[in-house]
């Protein structure tokens, strides 16, 4: 290994500045806006560093770049990333050009720095490390590319179905990761599911005045009435019937975890000008319901005026956005089911549903030995001692690849900090984190080789 | 009389003229346009015809133009204008220039023709016709001619309490009036009253990802928790408490008002391409819940994102603008003081209040003589038997006239039609209607002085 971090740290200005050359190629697939030549080039880097790659065009969505080299081992690692990145929008809250890569106090900033075009090239970068460093891969290493996680991977179930016999890996190493508030490297082994729907209220063909409101429907009193019978607001729970049946608490080996790293529950709560959590939680109750308890979450509400001063109106029409995060073992199909009979039985037959979005739960076992091996290399690469999760309170399409068997998939290896601004304006990575992360790439591959 | 309608007939060519005229100057309260300019013409006119007029300025207003004529006779009556008109946009949509008054196919098209300055002129010309045709009014006029009608009167108080001992009437002529869907002119004696209001909840001081919901309040919930207090979704009653202690059902007059002028329902519910009322009502039941029960109405609710697709996010604020419709003898500051108490009394003492819009309901007896002089000269002039309802569902601020005792305000001297397009484009009336208008008003001064 020590030949493949000599090499890193030799080649540092062309890692950064290739790194750079990705982030210049906008692929934003909200918008459309350069997706296939972001793809492409991916590609070519695969490509340049050895790798066998195939663009593979998914049916109404843009294209996966799968690559592989075989390095004849007897260990597979699969690496999950994604090169398209979230609209660039608010522009004028940049304070650089979002595709020109510019690095200002030792950041570099730029649209899809932390999320995660810069994750993805510490993996290239770690591979070319060590095929020209060791002139061998300790492992054999595959890599699941693709072009819409940050619309939902909603076309990537075909590429997996499609291609499932060839995805065989021992471990799968996902996309994120980063340093919390206090600087730890954070590690999780599993993501909750999530059914993102749209409820709608339709009543007269035409919004009217308010003065027939004694006579004619409103459809935003309609949805408010739907949705207070969904969800308890003293308890907090959900009240669709068998909303909570397929629910599993924590293994003994994840409460452990739950036991062992506390949430920063006092810096939350300032950060966000809160008193208190939901129910006044705190400690491992806190984190248990963080993570073990699937939610109904108002995202989005809107019927009729909204804007300043008032308006006598009775409202055509009303909306909301729903979104329910799943826990093992529940499926979003079953969810969805269930809250349309939920709905039909309390007189709501009459509300429309729009699925939106569905994604499964996905769990790995934290004992699984990828989990410690991203540990230990991330601690001897940070000079800090990691925080593991059993899983995030977030959603990821992990469960796509624990359905074809991929069972092993973890988060953590990935070179964001608690001020990357993930999504926002001047999204940014510190650059010596940039070549840390390469490092701790090569790490991983070395030690999950002897495992 | 016959002077005047004589004298009306020869004329109709400057008074449509005039019309024309107040119409070309703009007046649009919510955007401060042209509004000084619109209160002197009015003023100029009214002077023109004889009356002694004041512009009497409102502290935080738009003035009020006064103006009297005393014929020494024992009889007066008050006619309530206002000068002022609704935005003319969207612009797109009107087929002439909003300020232009143009006739298309016998209508004059124009913002503010049908609401309110046609029927405003209507009453100029014909005190201009008695005086010029007769040599003398057969009552005493006085003209209180607002604006700020169209943003809901919200200083008119101040002239009310200012000029209370020089307001004495017999009775008050409404601003508005025409002809419903079957061409009958339509007559009531009383309006709703409105607490026009937003309730906000909040929890944290930004927007959070939806994974955090499992801890972190989201006040669009609480919202919606907070609103299905309010409302009983089967018998489509308000559940504040003490709501109902002040409503008085209709008197054995009005009632027989209800009974004798059924509502047009089969056209109503076919335009708003609905199959039946709230709780399948009809008949004498329809109207009597149109129009004697207070309402409690959701006109405008938003929380979150609302654009396409989805976006994951707890909101930190939720708005609802709520509009109770009130009747006799609820009275609007009580229906706050109760909403409050409601609210505490529910665990929802951090919902914040903003009132935007509180006026009082107004009741005149229909069997005050001023409805009977109102009804009979319309039949005279349109030939048909107009339609007489106890109240309109609508709103106004008749409460302010009440206050200081001018308790007999009647609506429906005016020269609408089904189409006239009041507040939106297009607004229009026919020519014609505006002719007979003029002689409608010449008739009830002739009539008001010999009940």
């Amino acid at each position: 290994m020590e030949g493949a971090l000599a090499y890193s740290r030799a080649h540092r200005e062309e890692a950064l500045e290739d790194l750079r050359a990705l982030l210049r190629q906008p692929s934003v697939a909200a918008q459309n806006l350069g997706m296939q030549a972001c793809a492409e080039q991916v590609a070519a880097m695969l490509e340049a560093v050895g790798a066998r790659v195939e663009l593979v065009p998914l049916e109404g969505g843009f294209p996966v770049v799968f690559g592989e080299i075989d390095a004849g081992a007897p260990r597979t690692l699969l690496f999950y990333n994604h090169y398209d990145v979230q609209p660039p929008e608010p522009l004028e809250e940049w304070e650089v050009d979002p595709f020109a890569a510019e690095i200002r106090d030792g950041r570099l900033i730029a649209r899809g720095v932390a999320d995660n075009k810069g994750n993805l090239m510490t993996r290239i970068k770690a591979v070319e490390a060590w095929l020209q460093g060791e002139g061998r891969l300790p492992v054999n290493v595959k890599f699941v590319i693709e072009g819409e996680e940050e619309i939902g991977s909603v076309h990537l179930h075909q590429f997996m179905e499609r291609y499932a016999d060839r995805l065989a890996a021992d471990g799968v190493v996902w996309e994120s990761g980063g340093k919390d508030a206090r600087g730890r490297p954070a590690i999780s082994a599993g993501c909750k599911g999530i059914l993102y729907v749209e409820l709608v209220a339709r009543a007269a063909n035409q919004d009217l005045h308010s003065s027939l409101a004694a006579v004619v429907p409103n459809p935003a009193w309609r949805l408010v009435q739907a949705l207070s019978t969904l969800k308890d607001v003293t308890t907090d729970r959900v009240l669709i019937e068998g909303f909570y049946d397929a629910v599993r608490g924590p293994t003994p080996a994840e409460r452990r975890l739950l036991e062992q790293f506390p949430l920063e529950e006092d810096e939350m709560l300032a950060s966000w000008g809160l008193n208190e959590f939901i129910g006044g939680l705190r400690g491992v109750a806190l984190q248990e319901k963080l993570l073990y308890a699937p939610t109904c979450t108002i995202c989005g509400i809107v019927s009729g005026y909204t804007g300043p001063g008032t308006k006598t109106v009775l409202p055509r029409e009303a909306r909301v956005k729903l979104d329910f995060r799943l826990v093992p073992d529940q499926r979003a199909d079953d969810i969805l089911a269930k809250l349309r009979a939920h709905l039909d039985r309390h007189g709501f037959g009459d509300l429309e549903i729009v699925v939106l979005g569905p994604e499964d739960p996905a769990q790995t076992d934290p004992d699984h030995p990828l989990v410690g091996v991203i540990r230990d290399t991330a601690r001897e690469v940070y000079g800090v001692e990691p925080v593991v999760r059993p899983r995030t309170a977030g959603t990821g399409p992990m469960f796509l690849f624990h359905r074809i068997g991929l069972t092993a998939t973890v988060d953590g290896v990935g070179i964001g900090h608690h001020g990357s601004l993930v999504h926002a304006p001047n999204e940014n990575v510190f650059v010596d984190d940039y070549y840390r992360g390469i490092e701790h790439v090569i790490r991983v591959l070395d030690r999950f080789a002897r495992v």
